[in-house]
């Protein structure tokens, strides 16, 4: 087994506070050394994985409209939420960083890079297709569109079905044009939407 | 100290797996059969006071428009999730959760009921006013209203100014109106909004 696999089974099962570096070791079929030479601790390697693994479930949707790439994130999103990474891992990750400051600023520049990479590449195609004005806030854009369907399923633990996503979606698809204002003309161009 | 005070004090300093029942009644300065006089369990415990905690740091707005009221009940939120409660318990629980059916579903049919209350109210007063239809999900309205907020506060932590506030009810408001359709006019009354 991979490390990146075996660090996920030995979370899922123990949590993050019950994880051993020797216990990932042994599933992965390494040395020890082998995880210090790529790490230097626990949390640093679980961050590390968690992070690489949440940006590839959510790829960055470029559909060729604004409530289309909502839709498609949204969807992702959607799926990513029944990985054991959202339901399980990061609910401990969470919970360790209430007691833990390391844990807590590691854990939260990982979840604002992700969402960066995600809603920056979707605001400037907004931006560019002139759906939305140059100086959107994208992070405020991101909570808008995600943070609905992470309330809904990761915390409150109800279904998302394909009805909810699409009202959803243009919902949050009018939430940014209405939080922002409409796209000011680009050099006189003629803002669409 | 009243156990309820006990019980939050217990939780912070200890999180829910290592909370005992001796040590709240202990800090209460009651007996143990004092708190199973109330509660059946460590679990009933636990959820009936952060249940009725949450309830009391989330009153329901009426400020006459869907967007006063969407600004009110985001400063109310955005208040809560300052209290150890949102910061520190509501993590630990979830985590637990993640292990333990009894605890996700004593969870969520709390987070439910809170989050149904708030919404029924705003829904109703705004479908009253015409500011809504009639067939407006009022889960769909909580969760694009207190979403955003959630994953900006509480899980990926970053600062909710006054201004960011103004900018996400503004965006919630056309959310939930964009979501739902305009108001249908209620026996030949002429809608508002």
């Amino acid at each position: 087994m991979a490390i990146q696999a075996a660090v996920f089974t030995e979370l899922a099962k123990h949590g993050y506070g019950r994880l051993s570096i020797e216990a990932v070791a042994r599933r992965a079929g390494v040395g020890k050394t082998a995880i210090y030479r790529r790490w230097s601790s626990k949390l640093q390697m679980v961050v590390e994985v968690v992070s690489a693994a949440a940006v590839k479930v959510m790829p960055v949707p470029d559909t060729g409209t604004l409530s289309g790439d909502i839709r498609e994130l949204l969807d992702a999103g959607a799926q990513a939420m029944r990985h054991p990474l959202a339901s399980q891992i990061v609910p401990d990750l969470l919970a360790e960083a209430a007691r833990n400051p390391d844990i807590a600023e590691t854990l939260e520049n990982a979840l604002r890079e992700t969402q960066q990479g995600l809603s920056a590449v979707m605001v400037k195609n907004a931006v560019e297709r002139g759906d939305l004005p140059a100086d959107t806030d994208a992070e405020l854009a991101f909570d808008m569109v995600f943070g609905p369907l992470y309330w809904r399923v990761a915390v409150t633990r109800r279904p998302a079905s394909d009805d909810y996503l699409d009202s959803l979606a243009e919902g949050a698809t009018a939430a940014l044009i209405a939080a922002h204002g409409p796209a000011a003309p680009p050099g006189g161009q003629e803002a669409a939407g």
